[in-house]
């Protein structure tokens, strides 16, 4: 294969010369919302980021897409009749337009939630000193809130509530203040979502998106019956390889592979999903690099940017101590793709489902305002917005009873608490697993262990019957399951389905849902079903001791 | 054109010879529940409608649809990592699989929501005898419900909460009572995305989707992008002409078309979308019999089925009494599609949007377990199922506090509460329209109200400049605007899209939204603007009057 071009850094891009204004903080947010006056946040207000962003950055304007838009989503038209919205400011009007249900013939007059108080977050903590916060149904034409029932359960428009776009996006300019001026928010039903969504806008039949070698596998079946393949590109320790991307990219064979060249890298930059690698800052950059060199539009899914851990230590060593206030958290965070996005060639993808709960089906997208206008006129025909009754439920937690100061405490709260548990997953597996056959990397950021498996240790390899790595895989898969352990093979998340063959063998743990004990318990059993496949006898510890 | 053959019933849908059990009453479900033991519907809990159906219906068997299904469905295949739930069962395992958030990081510990008590459904009378319900997040493990907020706020399967499922499924089947033997019910965010993911389902770029020639704009907006055109069929009082469409079909030339034969139909039964008519029982069943003539798969999208409402008795008469009992108002409903389906050809829509709350965001749909299967594989690769948040209240609500029996009492109430603000739009309209040329069907059902005005009358007809329809509604629209009333245009509603041009000049008005005062108002003012533009003298009464 030929060898790449070097990557050069299109001299547009280049915001050397550009005077950006000073990011937002937590404690510039109150001043701001004072300036820009009261909240417009009636039934199907309209909104956007623009309401809520630094008015007027100085910034460049993102890069366009036209023609990377797929027929399916160039040819989406607005709605005739939201269209009719702009006389609904004329004094006086009565609406006899659109079918709004009447807020009187909703059957839910009030709703309270029980929800932790900054800094108390335990359950146990929370049971004595939580907040009680009830919503009524007229909050505000009674003036007693920002948001109410007869708003939340009524339809909204398809970029979400003014309530939350105003949250997410301070929240976006707080922790990624985008490098470019046009940049928007709009709520989404969860990453999953987001993700076919994005797929439907930038991709047709028959393409390829570049992806890890190993991935969440829900973005591969999401893709698939779309007809969009990945190729996979080796990884190591901190993901992505970006000059490997560029030689895949300079290299690409539009007639052997009967596609053109890829437009789109999806790929989870923290705590990847089932690697557990993070890509570090200067990983990124490269990344970002070979992206312009290609002009490849980034799909950057971060459900697990919160969820980065303090640094492991190992297992006798003194923790390294917690970040003591917000602004330490925000600088411990590996700057996203969207903080170095000159262009406007990212979406990032946040959700709520890890850091708040799943149940919410509450996420929301970050673009540039072409492809976000794109994004809500598919919402618009599709899933509309997330559930007004969670967007409620979130406001009424996040922005009204923690604010962004106790949003970050509680992140940080949660960053501790999965260092806990990776912890805890470690030691068991220093103590339970055979290194010579397993290793691993501890993982920086997310939910999950990837362990390989050493697969020319196994006995089959010295008969004349090796098995294949699948075949080994099915094996101590079974076998765990037979021990009492169930843990996720390394084959469910291959990027590249067809015609698949492993070369290495792998098996991904995840650290957020047992209990400690039962961690340690469950490793134990797998080390032992490792041993018992790959002949060697349980000298591994006791799970007692 | 030919004219179309007999439409003939095919044996194989006969079912005269098949006894079918009693359908489901509301008084039978605690027997049946009863019988089915304890709910299991822990988190992401497998279900399926078959666990709360009749047990061994003996109804035929749906047909198959495999010839049907596009390329996108058809490929769609089930999660591996899904797959390996069949090991969870297993006594004492323990999971590392599925990277489930641990409940004891969702921040929300009670969820309270205070709702009506049968039968005081009003505002006023709930803030007296109202309903006070509370979750707790671990109510299930400590026995004190059967559902909770550890389970609601984590992810759940693409089908739909159990309780959820459970519910729907006895009300689908008290309502419905399908004539075949494998339906089953998926949760949806909503008909709008339902109606989406059908068109995925079974459609294909380039094709055409019968309805009525005027229908729910969305509908038409979500199709296009899609590449998915409409046919629009004429319409009566009643709705669709089975006649025309039999026509349509019969004499589909594929070649001029460039397009195969249409295979779905699309219609609203009830209180159609925009010009309110409700199809009777004869015509249901003509409607049926024609698409088993063509082998027409039948969207059946009904909003509004439960906004039925009294009969109109004009402005004079005494109102018909209200219906006694559940099994009086059941009565009163006219059939459902779905309940004339021996040949499992329809995928029926309902939302919990116009009956309780759209920012719920909650729907659902019942079709044979094929096309349902798909449905769900398409949910878990986009939006995975409704909010549990949402899903959590409506159990409480619907299932929890007022059961089969205080729901039905609910849709009572609604009855009658639309059919007041039917009479008093429609009084309104008598006293303030000029009817010499504006004409209406006063609805049995919906939100609506399609006026059609005689643009033969219009000043410019005897002109040798005569405006054209388009013109006419733009004047007419924009008078109303400038008079402070906001009614939507009829060719916001038209199916057929491209190059399409009016015949008729047509406006609709909801009479859901505004109360009976602003009604009176708005409709005085439209009136004003119809005479101001077809030049004749205000002699329709007074709004003081």
């Amino acid at each position: 294969m030929a060898p790449p071009a070097a990557i050069e850094v299109l001299a547009t891009s280049d915001t050397q010369g550009i005077v950006i204004p000073d990011a937002l903080t937590v404690n510039g947010v109150s001043a701001r919302r004072a300036k820009a006056g009261k909240l417009n946040g009636g039934t199907a207000a309209f909104t956007s980021s623009d309401f809520f962003k630094h008015p007027s950055s100085g910034k460049p304007k993102a890069k366009r897409w036209d023609n990377y838009l797929s027929l399916e989503s160039k040819s989406r038209m607005p709605s005739s009749l939201k269209g009719a919205a702009k006389y609904l400011g004329k004094p006086g009007l009565i609406s006899l337009g659109g079918g709004l249900p009447c807020a009187e013939n909703f059957p839910i007059e009030e709703l309270t939630i029980k929800v932790p108080s900054p800094p108390g977050f335990s359950e146990e903590e929370t049971s004595k000193t939580g907040t009680t916060v009830t919503t009524g149904k007229y909050d505000v034409s009674n003036g007693s809130g920002a948001y109410d029932l007869s708003i939340a359960l009524n339809y909204g428009l398809g970029v979400g509530s003014a309530q939350m776009i105003r949250f997410v996006t301070e929240h976006t300019e707080i922790v990624c203040n985008p490098p470019y001026e046009d940049w928007q928010c709009a709520l989404s039903v969860g990453s999953t979502s987001s993700l076919e969504q994005a797929y439907r806008i930038f991709c047709e039949r028959g393409d390829y998106v570049i992806s890890e070698e190993y991935t969440f596998a829900s973005a591969v079946e999401t893709a698939l019956p779309l007809g969009i393949k990945f190729v996979g590109v080796q990884v190591d320790s901190e993901g992505l390889l970006p000059n490997l991307i560029d030689e895949i990219l300079t290299n690409w064979d539009a007639t052997a592979r009967k596609a053109r060249k890829p437009r789109v890298l999806y790929t989870v930059p923290s705590g990847q999903n089932p690697t557990g690698a993070t890509q570090g800052t200067a990983r990124r950059q490269a990344i970002y690099k070979v992206a312009q060199k290609h002009d490849l539009y980034i799909f950057e899914d971060e459900p697990y940017y919160f969820l980065q851990m303090q640094p492991y230590t190992g297992p006798n060593s003194p923790p390294v101590p917690a970040p003591k206030t917000n602004e330490e958290f925000l600088k411990a965070l590996i700057p996203t793709y969207l903080s170095m996005d000159t262009d406007g060639r990212v979406m990032r993808m946040d959700s709520f489902s890890k850091v708040i709960a799943p149940g919410t089906r509450v996420g929301w997208v970050t673009a540039s305002e072409q492809i976000i206008e794109r994004f809500v006129r598919h919402n618009e025909c599709s899933n509309q917005n997330p559930s007004g009754i969670s967007q409620l439920v979130l406001y009424k937690l996040l922005d009204e009873t923690w604010g962004h100061h106790g949003y970050l405490q509680w992140l940080i709260h949660l960053r501790l608490e999965y260092t806990r548990r990776r912890d805890a997953l470690l030691e068991a597996c220093e103590k339970f697993l055979p290194k010579d056959i397993v290793s691993w990397n501890p993982p920086a950021a997310g939910m999950f262990l990837w362990m390989k498996l050493n697969h020319k240790l196994h006995p089959s390899q010295s008969t004349n019957k090796p098995l294949t790595i699948a075949e080994m895989e099915d094996q101590v898969f079974l076998a765990a399951v037979g021990n009492g352990v169930l843990i996720s093979r390394g084959s469910w998340f291959t990027a590249e389905r067809e015609g698949f063959e492993a070369h290495e063998l792998f098996f991904r743990a995840t650290f957020a849902a047992a209990t400690e004990e039962k961690m340690a318990e469950a490793i134990y059993r797998f080390g032992d079903a490792v041993r018992a496949c790959f002949g060697v006898s349980n000298g591994g510890g006791d799970v007692e001791a």
